[in-house]
């Protein structure tokens, strides 16, 4: 019996780890829910799951939710920070689902690895932010990172059984997103409600619009950079436009191990939970006659300049991702807001990174600082550049 | 240090295991090689590597090759069955190479098992005939079988690192071979010359004939269904004429694995010998952009009969697999002496399977018996079909 604690419980991860929660009960026991502000959805996850805590992003929202609970309460709410740090860190927890969005997953992920629970990651900013950290605590403390993500997932499992020493390089599969054959020209003209329109992956706004500015793949190279153990340079990253194989690992013999699977968040979200096991009936079979053919090609860094700028920070390291990430959050805010164009989203995040002043991340104070930093000097830079389109 | 005995030394199979032996000298010691007839390139073989034994194929030739070797004899000669089986038991042996071709490998390959030597295995006919009793043994004795061949190494490092409970299928890929389009009049005229030219894979006659009926596809199916112990309704058959993607293994979750790599027989060779390591620099990498795609196509078993009696063979199971491939042996070699057409192949061998009477495979003279009585009634129905052509 694995005991769980659900940080982002509300969100579309957290609602599928619980669905599987619920449909293995003789194997896992849900502890704590941490969610954000959706109490509406937390009330009834409470009432159905019965946790021994739970955890909302302030005292007024936990109020709020401890009235419009049933009577005989069993369910302890905690706010704020602390609240969630408090969940994370329960000694009866095994295993942490970290599906929490942006840079508030980070603390309380770091404290789980710092209190020796295995990690379920979802919430990508954490690794970017204070990849070296994290890896350190959990070889420090033999936790185990089970990556939620179907490109992570797919690396683990073309891993697994074989020998960490033999491994060549990552072949990181993205699809491309929808704008991937748009010329510059098109992609000035995307709006927010076509970008939000994702052709093979229902997910949340913020990872959709990473998704099609291809922000989302270069994360993805500095997260597998940090889970895996690799440079950079051993990380190759190609369009496949099905979505079928998730990922490839090279070994040093030229032989190949790739992971397969129809595009579907349900698995990998399953598998961390499950890992080395695979549980029974989570996906039909791939029916290869089917789709026919499986393509691959070249990403083109000048159409989708964030790839490359994400590339490029994970190169230089340090604090140069968390700011790239941080400015990012910002950038994709301000073109769902419509305040900047699809091309200026790249555009504020390159001038943030360029103003940047690189120091290490020696302490998650020191992640969180370069993540606020690069937040606020987004939003100076996002105001000039508005400013500069009224004149 | 890995001792090694290589039955079918002068072969292709053979050659490329003695190269990755010469080119690690640290890691293996060669003690004994078995050959055929072909003495002048054994003779070679010794005279550079200076094995302990090495055996032919009667004493005749172990006379003349003694004669033809230099004075200071530092090696053995033993010749016939009993030295094959002499040279695959040698107590300081720890893994036989078995790349004999044909029925002539199964009594060393069987006796090797029985005396505890893992085996890389690249004769196929071996499992076909007597897949029950090798793994009985090879379960019994805790040896460890390494198939030498693209497919089933791609299902082993697949395989390897997962969970064998949650095996959900198999699937085995084939290019299609060289007349994968052909119609069925375009099969009725091909002819021996034409169907040597196998368009990916540089291998012997019968096995390039075989991939040109996919009677090679049917007999790996039967050879999957034992080395890794699934039913035969577990194994599905997809066309990939690029031959990248070398297999598959789908799990219960509907999670697949699969291995690719450059098609190249160099590679499950080097690996047999490595396993689980993968050993550096054995092919170049693949280059996916260049490729493009990788396509899928369902086999036509009407137009490619050999695969589904060979399917048959493996469903039915007890002694009808040693018949198929007993009768097959015959047809193949006849299609190749110009006795019989292309399409007369599946012929021969479904006449001689609808003649046959099962029995179970319950000790290796059985097996033998079976293939003895399948090339003997071939021929004899063989000969009728010449007879009745003639009139």
């Amino acid at each position: 019996m694995k005991n769980i604690c659900i940080l982002g419980s509300t969100g579309s991860i957290g609602n599928t780890a619980i669905d599987i929660l619920k449909e293995n009960p003789e194997e896992y026991r849900l502890i704590a829910l941490g969610a954000g502000r959706n109490i509406e959805l937390l009330r009834a996850q409470i009432e159905e799951l019965k946790p021994r805590f739970a955890a909302v992003v302030n005292s007024e929202l936990a109020g709020k939710l401890r009235a419009s609970l049933a009577n005989r309460l069993e369910t302890e709410i905690v706010a704020g920070p602390d609240g969630y740090i408090e969940i994370a860190t329960l000694s009866e927890v095994d295993l942490v689902v970290a599906a929490m969005s942006g840079a508030s997953g980070l603390v309380p992920t770091y404290s789980a690895i710092r209190s020796g629970k295995d990690i379920a990651l979802a919430n990508k900013e954490t690794l970017v932010a204070a990849g070296s950290l994290l890896m350190k605590e959990s070889r420090d403390r033999n936790v185990r990172i089970f990556p939620i993500d179907s490109e992570h997932s797919a690396i683990q499992q073309s891993i697994q059984g074989h020998n960490r020493e033999d491994l060549k390089r990552i072949v990181l599969t993205g699809s491309g997103g929808p704008f991937k054959d748009y010329t510059l020209e098109m992609l000035a003209t995307v709006t927010p409600e076509k970008a939000l329109q994702h052709p093979k992956w229902k997910m949340g706004k913020k990872i959709t619009i990473d998704s099609a500015t291809m922000m989302n793949k270069g994360l993805e190279a500095i997260e597998a950079k940090w889970l895996f153990d690799v440079d950079m340079d051993q990380i190759d990253i190609i369009l496949h436009p099905e979505t079928i194989i998730h990922s490839m690992v090279e070994y040093v013999d030229g032989s190949i191990i790739a992971q397969l699977a129809l595009p579907n968040m349900r698995l990998p979200i399953s598998y961390a939970l499950s890992y080395p096991r695979h549980r029974k009936g989570q996906l039909p079979s791939v029916d290869f006659l089917e789709i026919g053919h499986l393509s691959f090609e070249k990403p083109d860094t000048k159409r989708f300049r964030c790839l490359d700028l994400a590339l490029e920070a994970g190169y230089i390291g340090q604090s140069m991702p968390a700011v790239l990430s941080g400015a990012n959050e910002i950038a994709v805010k301000a073109f769902l807001d419509g305040k900047i164009t699809f091309l200026e989203i790249p555009r504020l995040i390159e001038k943030t990174m360029e103003q940047h002043e690189l120091h290490p991340i020696d302490s998650i104070d020191r992640a969180l600082e370069a993540d606020q930093w690069a937040r606020a000097r987004a939003t100076v830079i996002l105001d000039k550049m508005i400013g500069s389109q009224l004149q």
